[in-house]
């Protein structure tokens, strides 16, 4: 059984394997750039860890896991064009670094990569493994397209919001698992429990992610502070504090979400400082701690042993306490 | 033996068969958009007629070839982002009719539904054809992103241009055959002598889609002529000329490439003339022969019996004689 440092141990050693100094280098540049930048490997160290939960055998899963994972990568790429995002990771967006018809190309070939590596799944669970896949690529621009929507609407609700983020962030999460699971030789019904557990625990993560960014910890977050509330973005706290807000917390609220030459850190004070007068830290806990316990209950119902579920069961609770 | 209007009446009867009427209706209306342009077919028709040299059942070819059409697709809509372009097919682009944002999701969601409708090919050809798709698409990114390097770089030659029109254009052709063949049943060396005979045929029809641009008629040519002249496209005809020109000529062509404010029919007149003078014309109809001689050949060497070749060398026939 592996710990998922083991895990992002073997992932780290396949990445450095893979040359992308390929030609055209005006397109394979960007995405070795991009796949170089680090993150958290999550996606792909789930679909390892998902086939170890039943086989010892994790061979056969590494190259979908990296397939998952430039999948990923190619959808923050394509994410940061929309977005006019600057930095990603610390460092400049393929965007600003390159242009966006580079971001455009160059993200394109890496949704092709993601296929080729997707392809390398074993034969006999190859279809079955596409159609997974696709389905949950298919979402995941769902989840992209709803979250820009919500850009210009006025009353998205709660449950709106989640069904955005289980289509942008939590799918892909189920998808690494019960693809893992599948090559692990999962039944049908296990497979569907570990992508349940990846649901819920998606879920749980951006909202935590959501959290971070107002009461994160500045040093450890690797970004600054309060960016959602700079842009207005409808996290699940804002949905939540505009339908709370009443009267003069109503009104200043609206004032601030309009304001457009308002000092940053004022801003960011002020909005806080609203959260906190509706409790809205604590809705939040209360939520990422109701998705961590339905993902919990997922996993205690898969057929392996007690043991074997240990390293999934330890990775949820890092990520929920995570502070970046 | 289906003709290619045969073939065509099969596959429009399965387009309209498909609904896009889906949910985000944001993102699928460009994709229903887009796809009901309508366009030649000509890649999902070769598929079936690659697949009907070889076998009478054409159905298991049918839902590949429609992946075909939808990948072909979706790299017009993300150029046409790239380009800048507002018209395709005599309509507003996406990027136009909606927005480039739009533009850029919804393609990258016709990448997915592409490989989705590619995956449904006979499941012991799967891993096959999905090698060849997805090396095949890469490759038409490669061209793409030659054809945009080309745009800055000076000394651009002919194998240059060959070799860029080999990815962006021929590749997908001769793809688009081989997956038919190989769904048909032909032995490996019949589709490699398939996909040469599309190569051939499509590097005759991209210097074709470069002589009409000059020299086609406009009533049926469907857009005005000139456009390739008006923004300095390195195509064959104008790598050539630069090649061919001395003194005068040369002159004149490089003062009529850098003039930016003369009026658009004057400057597609002069550059006409100095074609002309040149005996581009001539050049370009002796390569388009060449290619057109090596794609019969290409399909002369095929084991099947001829009766079966005739319907492909109508076409090929057809689509270097067409005028638009």
């Amino acid at each position: 059984m592996n710990t998922f440092e083991d895990i992002l141990a073997v992932l780290e050693a396949e990445f450095e394997q893979i040359s992308w100094q390929r030609e055209p280098q005006g397109l394979y540049a960007p995405v070795d750039y991009v796949l170089s930048l680090g993150g958290k490997r999550l996606r792909p160290a789930l679909t390892l860890m998902g086939c170890n939960l039943f086989s010892d055998n994790i061979l056969p899963a590494i190259k979908p896991a990296i397939g998952i994972e430039i999948f990923h990568n190619f959808t923050l790429l394509h994410d940061d064009i929309m977005d006019k995002a600057t930095l990603r990771r610390g460092k400049p967006t393929v965007n600003v670094k390159w242009n966006a018809n580079t971001a455009i190309l160059s993200g394109d070939l890496m949704q092709i990569e993601a296929y080729r590596y997707i392809s390398e799944s074993p034969e006999a669970a190859l279809k079955q493994i596409l159609d997974i896949f696709s389905q949950t690529a298919a979402e995941v621009c769902y989840g992209q397209q709803y979250d820009m929507d919500f850009e210009t609407l006025t009353d998205v609700d709660e449950s709106d919001y989640l069904e955005m983020i289980r289509l942008k962030t939590a799918v892909i999460l189920g998808c690494a698992l019960k693809i893992g699971a599948i090559i692990g030789g999962a039944q049908g019904i296990d497979c569907q429990r570990l992508y349940e557990f990846g649901i819920n625990l998606g879920l749980a993560f951006q909202i935590k992610d959501d959290w971070l960014d107002v009461w994160g910890d500045e040093r450890t977050f690797g970004k600054k502070l309060g960016g959602d509330i700079l842009c207005n973005k409808k996290t699940y706290l804002l949905i939540n504090a505009l339908q709370r807000a009443k009267h003069d917390d109503a009104a200043e609220l609206n004032a601030l979400l309009t304001n457009v030459s308002m000092a940053h850190d004022l801003k960011i004070k002020r909005v806080t400082e609203i959260f906190n007068r509706l409790k809205i830290k604590e809705l939040a806990e209360e939520k990422i701690n109701f998705f961590y316990e339905k993902s919990l209950h997922n996993i205690a119902s898969v057929n392996v042993s007690d043991e074997r579920k240990t390293n999934l069961q330890i990775l949820a609770e890092k990520l929920l306490q995570r502070s970046k």
